[in-house]
């Protein structure tokens, strides 16, 4: 039983790692586990400008789990929960025959806000997105702080159009979001912002870093867009203790990347993808 | 993005159903499946005696299951969801190497009453439960209809002392509610009421039909307590559409069960335990 929100709506959301496709326990601590577990589904509420408040856990667990491991796993969870203050009111724990699937359902409030969507990005609007992106894989993927604070702040205090988190690779979230808007977007190479370890996995992978901050995904970070004074403000604001970078510009169709040189060329929507296609 | 609830709190749960330890694709429909992942969770909404609202659904599925067989889940679910008046609002899905699990995360509100909990049994009080025990196994546990109606009645109705679905077996749910309410219990052997499957399954198993009806669990019928008076006017009451059981008696301590001499012995929490034993 929880407290209804304080005001407004409610907001939920469901998000499952998945043991040798998210993580690999062999050579990943499980507290880390935990922590993704539940950092992964606060980032989605954070992509709606909300707030977080109790979550629920479902594990299923093959015979190799041990106890310790489910414990440590616990504990990585609701270290962070803490740090959100959020509470893990239930959960469930089945035997699994093989693999290692860890669910968490995340409920929060909109706190008198709005709840931000895919779906609000106007022709004109700036794009822009929080941190670096690419190379998650190094470890960032499992040690990410979800944008919370920041999806509250820019909710709060700025008119934004449109959010999502990107969570499978800027080019596939930037191309979720437009979408969903029914616009277009044109975002430039020079501008996106590049990670240090897409830097540093760009020199053993044969790809370049600018492909990896496009289509690694597991960032976590903040992609959205609000009307270009509007976006230049949010730059500009000394709250956010994370930066915050204009990448490109919405347009009526078509997602577009433009290099150095100013040509133009389809954004392949590149990125992890396990998504069901329906049809 | 839901609404909050009408008036009262909000209810939330999470169950998950794996394959090959609570179906088996290659026995089952898949359409069942899907009733099943979301009937578990409506039952424990049931046994609160509060109204479903929205579930948010996770399947992390092997390379194996199709996009059919997951339209079929789904049509399953989604088929009991309306049913029910509950809005599928939304989900994940996630690649898995090997198993086939599905996650449901329900909410529900309160509906202007008090959540019922395993933890007001008084001694003194009837022990009751709905509908019949046991055998489950033989295909109820794919087709059974979760007691939302009869949770919601009985919250609105009468003062209902304390309530739990009989998810793991009567047994073992007798001793979770009795552990949770600090008190003890006493059943009747013959009041039990035995289902038909669990005699048709006593003839192949080498067990006895009232044993399969307090072990086999995911038999998802209510079992509660309320004063004596209060039970005799419930199991009178012509609106509830399944029969309801005095089974028995709640204590100072201890679970007991009574055979047709009047004798008194142990009553072992036998039945499906996966729960993770903490220390």
């Amino acid at each position: 039983v929880i407290a209804p929100p304080r005001s407004g709506s409610l907001v939920v959301t469901i998000d499952t790692i998945v043991e040798g496709v998210d993580f690999d326990l062999a050579s990943t601590r499980a507290a880390s586990v935990g922590h993704k577990a539940l950092a992964c589904n606060l980032s989605d509420i954070a992509a709606m400008g909300c707030r977080p408040v109790a979550a629920t856990i479902s594990v299923a667990a093959p015979p190799r789990v041990t106890q310790e491991v489910l414990r440590r796993v616990f504990r990585g969870m609701s270290r962070l929960a803490d740090r959100f203050g959020v509470d893990l009111v239930g959960g469930d724990y089945s035997a699994s025959p093989r693999d290692f699937v860890i669910s968490v359902a995340l409920y929060g409030e909109t706190a008198g806000l709005r709840p931000l969507r895919r779906s609000g990005a106007r022709v004109g609007d700036a794009i822009l997105v929080t941190g670096a992106l690419g190379g998650s894989i190094l470890g960032r993927h499992l040690r990410f702080t979800p944008r919370v604070e920041e999806g509250l702040l820019l909710n709060r205090h700025y008119r934004i159009r449109s959010m999502i988190d990107v969570s499978d690779g800027l080019s596939i979230d930037l191309h979720r979001l437009s979408r969903a808007s029914g616009v277009g977007a044109v975002i430039d190479a020079d501008r996106i912002p590049i990670s240090g370890a897409a830097r540093r996995l760009a020199r053993t992978t044969g790809r370049t870093a600018l492909e990896h901050a496009l289509g690694d995904g597991e960032d976590f970070e903040l992609l959205f867009t609000a009307a270009p004074r509007e976006a230049e403000r949010i730059v500009g604001d000394g709250r956010l203790r994370v930066p915050v970078s204009i990448i490109g510009r919405v347009t009526r169709r078509g997602c577009l990347l433009r290099d150095d040189a100013g040509r133009e060329r389809p954004l392949a929507p590149a990125g992890w993808e396990h998504e069901l296609r329906a049809d």
